[in-house]
């Protein structure tokens, strides 16, 4: 059974969109993941099908309500459905390339895209929704935050990257930021490749990249260098 | 003059993708930002328009050619464009809100997304890239990264909310992740909406939704609590 992505949205229509290009798309045509969206509107009971309301106790934006959200999400996955209930949330734990693995491994995920204010806590509680944040930044709505997270799955599901090698030194994979990269031409306004890439030497050239993905990483994310030295000391 | 995002990508056909529909949709339709993408492929010298060639030192995957990009990147802004020049780069410094708030405010982004297994150092030094990642994870490309950014920056621009009280009670705008919601119905499954939100009461609101609020910064953000924490230091 390939991955399966069952996406609940108020805006069906912006998917596939990035995700029907390039490595994301050839993989869908190829049916190496599959892509089911779900309009939560067509669970709405009035003949306006509206599925929000202001909030409790006051404030700005409007509510998606718990009702009309567990209809869509009981309709979408019966309760012996294996797949992870997700639901992107800036509140929700940060998504990272560990996760990616994991889902990547699994039957696929049911995706929840919240909009306007928020989601009615009742249904995150009564349905056992995971929220899962992108990065520390508001969206518009779940729907780029669900392709942005489907994105960094789909290229770790088997078969879909053509050179699974490429995945192992990437950043995060090691810890550490990636080192720095050079290709032709040899000199460019001026500058040359750093003559060690170029030695044939292939310790040097080791050593040289792990030193410049050491210096990155603590120059630039001093949270991922504490959590690297951590690690490397519990190997000790 | 409205917000100008400028694109340089091997896969133009992505944009405006997610960014077409919806609050950003809308606003693209009011010139509330403008669009432009740029294929770095047509900046290609050799007859089978290659951008990539192999990295120096050896191992997996391709890197984009700094002399290729560069023409590329020279032909889309004059030095004088005062727009800030972003590579999309899991290497990059992390996207904020507080930047998407200051990019916002500027006359827009010129926005590069690298592809392959990066792109070559000597064109982010020679042309001064600032490299931005939206999370700690791998995407395909940089196209869906700069989604991402562009969402969370053009719902800042001024004229694009309706209710621009909205987004000062977000998660990140006071340093902590947002309280739960609850709207009608009154009970869902047994479950009620807390008392306190429907007391009328708004002292008691604020102070109930600012204790929820940092709680679950507090169990799932430790990296925020702490940081909010040395900010409430700080004032007093």
């Amino acid at each position: 059974m390939a991955f399966k992505a069952t996406l609940l949205t108020l805006y069906p229509d912006m998917f596939p969109g990035p995700l029907g290009h390039s490595l994301s798309g050839r993989a869908l045509e190829k049916d190496l993941w599959n892509l089911e969206t779900r309009q939560i509107r067509d669970f709405a009971t009035d003949k306006h099908r509206s599925v929000d309301d202001t909030p409790a106790g006051g404030g700005a934006g409007m509510v998606l309500r718990a009702d009309i959200l567990a209809k869509a999400i009981d309709a979408a996955a019966s309760s012996e459905d294996p797949r992870p209930r997700i639901l992107m949330s800036p509140r929700g734990l940060p998504f990272t390339q560990e996760r990616a693995h994991e889902l990547a491994a699994g039957p696929g995920a049911i995706i929840i895209c919240g909009r306007f204010e928020g989601v009615d806590q009742r249904v995150i509680d009564g349905r056992d929704l995971e929220e899962v944040s992108i990065g520390d930044y508001i969206l518009s709505g779940g729907e780029i935050g669900a392709i942005t997270m489907l994105d960094a799955i789909i290229r770790l599901i088997p078969g879909v990257m053509g050179n699974m090698e490429s995945a192992d030194t990437e950043s995060f994979e090691t810890g550490l930021l990636e080192h720095p990269h050079y290709t032709r031409p040899a000199e460019f306004e001026g500058r040359a490749i750093p003559e060690v890439l170029t030695s044939g030497n292939h310790k040097k050239i080791h050593d040289w990249r792990m030193a410049e993905a050491e210096r990155l990483t603590r120059e630039r994310r001093p949270d991922l260098w504490d959590a690297y030295m951590a690690d490397e000391d519990d190997v000790d």
